[in-house]
């Protein structure tokens, strides 16, 4: 029976970043995967995928660079459902040998099978073989739970992975359909709908409350809802789904057209009918066959976990990070509580500002930001100034052709220091790291006033803005 | 006869920055334009035209994409120079009215019209209509010269704005050449030669030092020129140009062959033959009209002013900024040349700092730098380890199909401290900023390895160069 110091049991972000870390600071360790691929939903059913299709749809349709060339290309290049999964095949492949590399790299020892615990320190990992299955005893000091969640399937919905799908199941299916119903303004729910719209698909969004993504600064989610709009998506906003039911296609104009269509029935009436629903309301957690039973941790009708701010558990040796832990359940932040939590375990004084944690969203535009909403702010009681930039008025983003791009800093009227920056266009997960950094330093507008940037580049948004919200500053005074 | 407090000649970047400021101050401003448009080289004929075609070429043939998608796509896109021209046209169009109304907003004065000086505080601005002329006579407490440059044009070479060509001359050209000889591998030669190549055009570039872009970190150039050999490009190193002449073209095996060549004959005694020839050493400043002698003001023979740390001329109330006082002559720090003369002419308050200026080459691959190189550091006795990071080894660089690119930190042994960056690949000139960000602050590499950046993304290169660099680090103790 092997020893670790730790065992980790998922290989997604939280744990590969726990166990690079823990291997960094001499532990044994061991990461233990019971699918029969590595990195879990990031690299293969969630962030890597759909970033793939993403990207993808970018190039093949030149999303966002419309009015520039629309009218000199378009003709002769349609999307297939194939070309699309074949680009995310690739990726995916690449990334199970960086993480394999990295584990041989950095001695960790890779154990497939599913684990569950016999005993505080105590794991049995059984591992099914095509004739029969073998088992493996492991002990430990500290444990890592990094399971992640699989999407929410409630029995009331046909899920048929056809025309009722999961957005596990959405990035199987063969051919593009005409039009879908996405139930879930969230995350998962925003991006497919933009994915989808710009491959053509005639896309309706169904979320309850009134704002999508509703943990954007409003006036983002107001410009995000409006590109939606845009791109031809239907929003119905504040409406709930009473019912999902397979209905029969009567009105089969050719042999193209599905035999059967899904039907969602609204709260309030309505009816709305389609080729393919799409659920994405809700995931949940997956530690229902760990028997944590056996060792006193407790978890939520979702299958989640509950831990303190050093990522502990009920019990102090084990730990739990990753969607598993839930919101903000992004990749970044995954890696980073998995870091977090194999400092804590052993004793390494490490520093970390949650409050500059950045949110991406790779819906079309992309969308991120760092620090406070406005709202936040005004809840709060900070008074603050906004300062704006719109892509159109520099000069990469008309070469670009993105001219709905926005940039809003968030700045406090006093220290001038930046608060929030937010942003909706080209780049966006991308640029939000400047202001992140400045953040980091509680750099001010005037320190971004005099900073000289390259020429042309959207970065160049930021002096707009802060120009811009320093204008008003100066005004009140 | 009106007065101002700033009279400026130029309408370029530095120009246009220099008016924003001195507006802001409170000062009555005029600005003079000889040219018909707004906006000098960089909107022109340099900066944006190239530019603009640079991005439609990345949008056409998909450059730095080819990995992922080349064998799903390609045919049937025929990238014509007309389309190119037109894209460029609109960008430009667009920046002549932004700039228009930044002046009319701000109350400057704009008078189109040829300025010379009459008096140390006279100038008269003539003006050329189809019938007659009228001229006008300003005072002015100060002035800014920001009349740019144009490219050098020896008597030896036989321009025709047709088989040899300047770079001005290059963006009116309406049919593809074959083949090009491009003579000088600096910022201008160095991008037209990758631009041409990406698409389709067989590319020769001859280059009098050792290296391409001298003033780039060795890494990163050696990088560059292995991308541009990729490109198919032929780089001729350490040769030079004796001759240039234009040759019948005995050989023309169908109609759309030109009937003249152009043969280069270099010193080694090697003969180049090809449709098109870019003569891209040097550009000169164009003082030669301005009068200068009636005020004391000395040029040197290309026509360029020097100037001391304040941008003042030997006349102090007369400055200097941009392209006609010599290197970068990059439209980035010719804004801040421009922003930075007029706080010292008007005792306003300032800082800057020149260190982290950064430089941005639009080749394909993009190429950005901040800070110091490695030879730099060498020479100047400053103990460093560089941390590298390769696209390929971060997701959205496989998402990107971009396998080439790479990030490297610079830091400081002894206090950790980020010395420079250096990035060439997707985004490149984007991306410095963040490292410019924490070089700012005096941001150690333990702050971007501790920092959370967004998943996937281009900005992940930091945290992965700066756990390379720490590492090695380690090493060392």
């Amino acid at each position: 029976m092997k020893h670790y110091d730790l065992a980790i049991i998922g290989t997604g972000p939280a744990g590969q970043k726990a166990a690079m870390q823990a291997a960094k600071l001499g532990k044994k360790v061991c990461i233990i995967e019971r699918s029969k691929v590595l990195g879990g939903v990031a690299v293969n059913t969630g962030t890597i995928p759909s970033k793939a299709l993403r990207e993808a749809v970018m190039l093949l349709t030149s999303s966002g660079k419309q009015t520039l060339l629309s009218d000199k290309q378009s003709a002769g290049r349609r999307v297939t459902m194939s070309d699309l999964i074949y680009v995310a095949d690739q990726v995916i492949r690449n990334e199970w040998q960086v993480i394999r590399k990295q584990f041989s790299r950095n001695n960790v020892d890779l154990i497939w099978g599913e684990a569950h615990f016999e005993g505080p320190n105590l794991l049995q990992v059984i591992r099914e073989t095509e004739e029969d299955s073998d088992t493996e005893m492991i002990t430990a000091d500290k444990f890592l739970i990094g399971v992640g969640t699989k999407p929410a399937k409630p029995k009331t919905v046909p899920f048929d992975g056809k025309t009722v799908l999961c957005s596990d199941q959405l990035l199987k299916i063969n051919r593009l359909p005409r039009t879908m119903i996405v139930v879930g303004g969230g995350v998962i729910g925003s991006e497919y709908a933009c994915i989808m719209a710009a491959m053509g698909v005639r896309v309706t969004l169904i979320e309850g409350r009134s704002q999508v993504l509703g943990f954007l600064d409003r006036e983002l989610a107001e410009a995000f809802q409006y590109h939606m709009r845009n791109a031809g998506i239907t929003l119905r906003m504040g409406e709930k789904v009473n019912k999902i039911e397979k209905i029969p296609n009567t009105n089969r104009n050719n042999e193209d057209a599905p035999a059967e269509l899904v039907q969602a029935t609204l709260e309030s009436g309505k009816r709305l009918t389609a080729q393919t629903l799409l659920y994405a309301i809700g995931r949940q957690g997956v530690c229902g066959k760990l028997a944590l039973d056996n060792v006193g941790v407790p978890y939520d009708d979702r299958e989640r976990l509950k831990v303190n701010e050093h990522y502990q558990t009920e019990q102090e040796h084990i730990y739990a990070a990753g969607d598993v832990i839930g919101f903000p359940a992004l990749a970044s932040t995954s890696m980073e509580q998995g870091r977090l939590a194999v400092c804590h375990m052993f004793g390494k004084e490490t520093s970390s500002i949650p409050e500059l944690f950045p949110l991406g969203i790779y819906a079309i535009p992309e969308i991120s930001m760092v620090g406070k909403t406005e709202e936040q702010l005004t809840e709060a009681g900070i008074p603050y100034e906004a300062g704006i930039a719109h892509y159109k008025e520099i000069a990469r983003g008309q070469l670009l052709g993105d001219d709905t791009g926005m940039l809003k800093l968030l700045i406090h009227q006093e220290d001038h220091r930046l608060l929030g920056v937010h942003i909706i266009g080209t780049g966006a997960t991308e640029l939000v790291h400047i202001g992140q950094m400045v953040m980091a330093f509680n750099g001010t507008v005037e320190f971004i006033i005099n900073n000289v940037f390259n020429y042309p580049t959207l970065a160049e948004a930021y002096k707009v803005a802060a120009l811009n919200g320093y204008n008003k500053l100066e005004h009140i005074r």
